[in-house]
């Protein structure tokens, strides 16, 4: 392993996240709350975290000094999962040093721990949007300027995965087969320049996009404030908000229905995006996963009307609303819901709590599929399912006709990589495997009284702690119960919180850059 | 395909169901209450069964006259399932036909319709133990001799597995690879003497257990017919009881401690208890995958165990056990549960849905695991398990080394089956899309007001629900909530009835021999 090349590139990210932490600082001057005000304990936190990575940034890259420039596979995987480890530590600082307060209890203000800390920086990079803070617009609470670094950690984590992951390692397994053909660029398959270019396009995209939603929500009635942070949170398919209600806070149709749209977009391959921008629209209109992804987003969202409409209340509850306005209703807060779960954003406008038990069972469901493979959405991907769903039809048929081999077809083309379908199997494996775990995990060690505290029904417990696993292994954010739509993940203990912080990398990552990480083997060997 | 021979086959299964049916007749006189009566509705209903049985037979019988002897692996695969589908209508016959009443509702009784009936036949002969029945202590309700059919549909299902489709068909995927070497016989692999040879020696081996259990718990306590019945419930790893508080019911220390023992037993490799028998105990001793299941076994009690005693007080609710009774209440209570849930039987002693979440979370972890391969257990099998996890931690390795290709080993050898990795994913594959379809499906048609009838709380509904799709299509009995270990099935509604009914057979023929027959492709193709 070439551990001095590893070194040189963390020292440039630590330089980055420094650099972002820049843009937060002036906003501890702004007049974000109608009344000018120096927030000086987020300005000196912010200013204390720069130095921290301007020094970490240091220290690494003169380790790093004249480190060969060749890039092995190893050596990516190193450093796609320590970057991420290295961002989280030092993301955390702002929450730290800030001494922000995630709550109180009898009457007492808590501020952020480090268990809190890491689990709110992870949370934004891996634009998961989970959040243990349970006022932010308490000011005294959450300064503004570090209420603007939550949001940046989003821009930051969608970037990475947008860049990093997606452009240069080619999106690991399930995409890989599909993408090979659609990224776009200049030369061959592989090359240096290609992936370059590829990266560039694609941050381009993502920043135009940020940017066009940003201004849009400023005209539809947020604070320029408000409109970047909510921007932020969209198309990394975070979920941070500057709300204690989330989006609902707003209560604007016109913001809502366009922060589904946006989350669409965000949900999509970048690759079809570039082709639409370069006027070749039946790329992505004639791509088998977002076809798909489009169908689950309007079947469920038919079921979750359906059901809240004709079998129960819920889109209704009060009975004061006309037909009409229930349909309404019906209509975007369910697609709202279906669209941020499907796309791992996770803001909400409406209490999803509250609904009957088949619309939660759904979303449940909706979180282990995630957007397209090339976007910013986490999860499972889209692609995978309809890979899995193939191979199992094709495993039934083999198991009585064993001679027949046939190639797992998409939009008519066989898929010829013979490790594909093993690879698509052991994702699923994994991923079962570590729900499961992480639950009974949870469950064991997280106390029952915080259920009491928390006025929740501790006969949810179960439940409540695998849809947080759910939630956070696949970058949702709020999941069931005490984890809710309008609750929150500060009621946990320290040991879940940073689980939940481990767990949030590992679905980011998709798994095996972190998990080669805690392998022995992937250090000893050469 | 060869439609005669399928034929004649299923015509001789028709007859060995009808004169099992005859095995019942005499309990109809029997004196079973400590009061000799005659049970006419029981008795006739059973003559009409068996006259069914034997006229069904005969048609098939007589349309498959003549066919050729050889059997394909096609043959054999729709053999394997309309045999169960078609012991599943035969065995209802009785339930429906003789009236049983199942629960009552406004202080009606209600007779057991198609759905209830298809429920408890499926249940018997798959050795799942769910029942629909309320009171089976009631003999107006449910007549002895039906009771006893009943039980005896678990000594057939059990024979069936071992015999059929242990012994025959070589035990499904995962376990074929250990099985080839280990299966006894006097000749080479494959041939049809060895076939019949270890068919022979495990259904002797099956009849043996039974004898002597029912042997051992006549003279704990039980009347013959009880002893009877709760061996057929053990050694198929089924769970139907005489009694509505399951074998808790007899409150005997010297029952429940030989009932573990013998599910322990009928959760073992037959080929392995063979081996024991001939003063070979060495093949059990050192078989990784029984070392695994007791290993399990006593890893998971003792976690039970302790948070049931040091966190909760699950096993001393009312405060009136000493700490030395209450340990040993832990030990029995804890090591029954594990063992009943583990070896998929579903007898209960105590009412597990009162303990704290983590130890229902680990039984909920127990179902998907399952007892050995080549036992009568139900589930997914331990061996299935071992090489999952070994298969999972290969790929980890491969992600950053992909030119080494490690074997799975398992006790030293290295399992060069090409297609075995592939076959084990698959299976945890169709697991889990099975299980979140079903879940899915389930809490969508059936309505919230059958908890609210039940007296359960509506908000469990996705969680009791779960539990009960694990329950049926491993095959174990006994959820959570609804369907928890003092409630049974009967407050579904129909159409669920006979989703349950369909996983229990799914679970119970390893999901291939299932799915094919809903494939078209398998009727159409030769």
């Amino acid at each position: 392993m070439n551990h001095r090349l590893v070194f040189r590139l963390l020292g440039t990210i630590s330089w980055l996240i420094g650099l972002t932490m820049a843009f937060s600082l002036p906003i501890a001057f702004a007049d974000v709350g109608g009344q000018a005000e120096f927030e000086s304990r987020g300005f000196y936190a912010l200013i204390a975290s720069i130095a921290i990575c301007a020094s970490v940034g240091l220290v690494l890259r003169a380790a790093g000094r004249s480190a060969p420039e060749t890039l092995y596979r190893k050596e990516a995987m190193a450093i796609v999962g320590l970057s991420w480890v290295l961002s989280t530590i030092l993301g955390a600082f702002p929450y730290f040093l800030g001494s922000v307060v995630y709550t109180s209890t009898a009457g007492a203000e808590v501020p952020m721990g480090v268990a809190e800390s890491f689990f709110e920086s992870q949370s934004g990079f891996s634009t998961t949007g989970a959040t243990v803070l349970t006022d932010i617009e308490n000011k005294r609470w959450v300064p503004r300027c570090i209420l603007f670094w939550r949001s940046s950690t989003h821009f930051l984590g969608g970037l990475g995965i947008i860049v990093l992951f997606v452009a240069v390692l080619g999106q690991g397994s399930a995409g890989k087969a599909l993408m090979r053909a659609e990224i776009p660029g200049p030369s061959k398959e592989g090359s240096h320049e290609r992936m370059q270019h590829t990266a560039l396009v694609f941050a381009a995209i993502y920043c135009g996009l940020n940017a066009t939603l940003a201004l849009l929500l400023r005209f539809e009635g947020m604070t320029w404030f408000e409109a970047i942070c909510h921007a932020f949170g969209t198309m990394a398919t975070g979920g941070f908000s500057t709300r204690n209600a989330s989006l609902g806070g707003f209560e604007s149709r016109a913001i809502e229905y366009t922060v589904i749209f946006f989350m669409i977009l965000a949900g999509t391959n970048f690759a079809l995006l570039y082709f639409t921008l370069i006027r070749k629209p039946g790329r992505l209109l004639g791509d088998p996963e977002w076809r798909t992804y489009i169908g689950v987003i309007v079947v469920c969202t038919m079921m979750v009307m359906a059901v809240g409409i004709w079998v129960t209340t819920d889109f209704n509850a009060q009975g004061n609303l006309s037909t009409q306005e229930e349909y309404e209703t019906a209509f975007r807060d369910g697609l709202f819901q279906v669209v941020s779960t499907l796309t791992t954003t996770g803001y909400g406008t409406a209490d999803f709590d509250l609904w009957n038990s088949f619309s939660r069972a759904l979303l449940i469901v909706l979180m282990f599929v995630g957007g397209c493979a090339g976007s910013t959405g986490g999860g499972m991907k889209v692609i995978r399912h309809i890979l899995f769903v193939k191979i199992l039809r094709r495993e039934v048929d083999r198991s009585y006709h064993p001679s027949v081999v046939r190639h797992i077809r998409l939009k008519g083309e066989s898929l010829l990589d013979p490790d594909l379908p093993r690879n698509i199997l052991v994702y699923f494996g994994l991923v079962a495997l570590i729900f499961t775990l992480s639950s009974q995990v949870i469950v064991g060690i997280e106390p029952d009284s915080t259920w009491i505290k928390a006025g929740q029904p501790v006969s949810n417990k179960l439940i409540d702690t695998a849809s947080a696993v759910a939630a956070t292994m696949h970058n949702i954010g709020p999941g069931l119960g005490i984890v809710g739509s309008t609750q929150n993940y500060a009621p946990f203990t320290a040991l879940p919180k940073l689980l939940f912080t481990f767990l949030m990398m590992l679905g980011r990552l998709e798994l095996f850059a972190i998990l080669v990480l805690v392998e022995p083997g992937f250090w000893r060997e050469r």
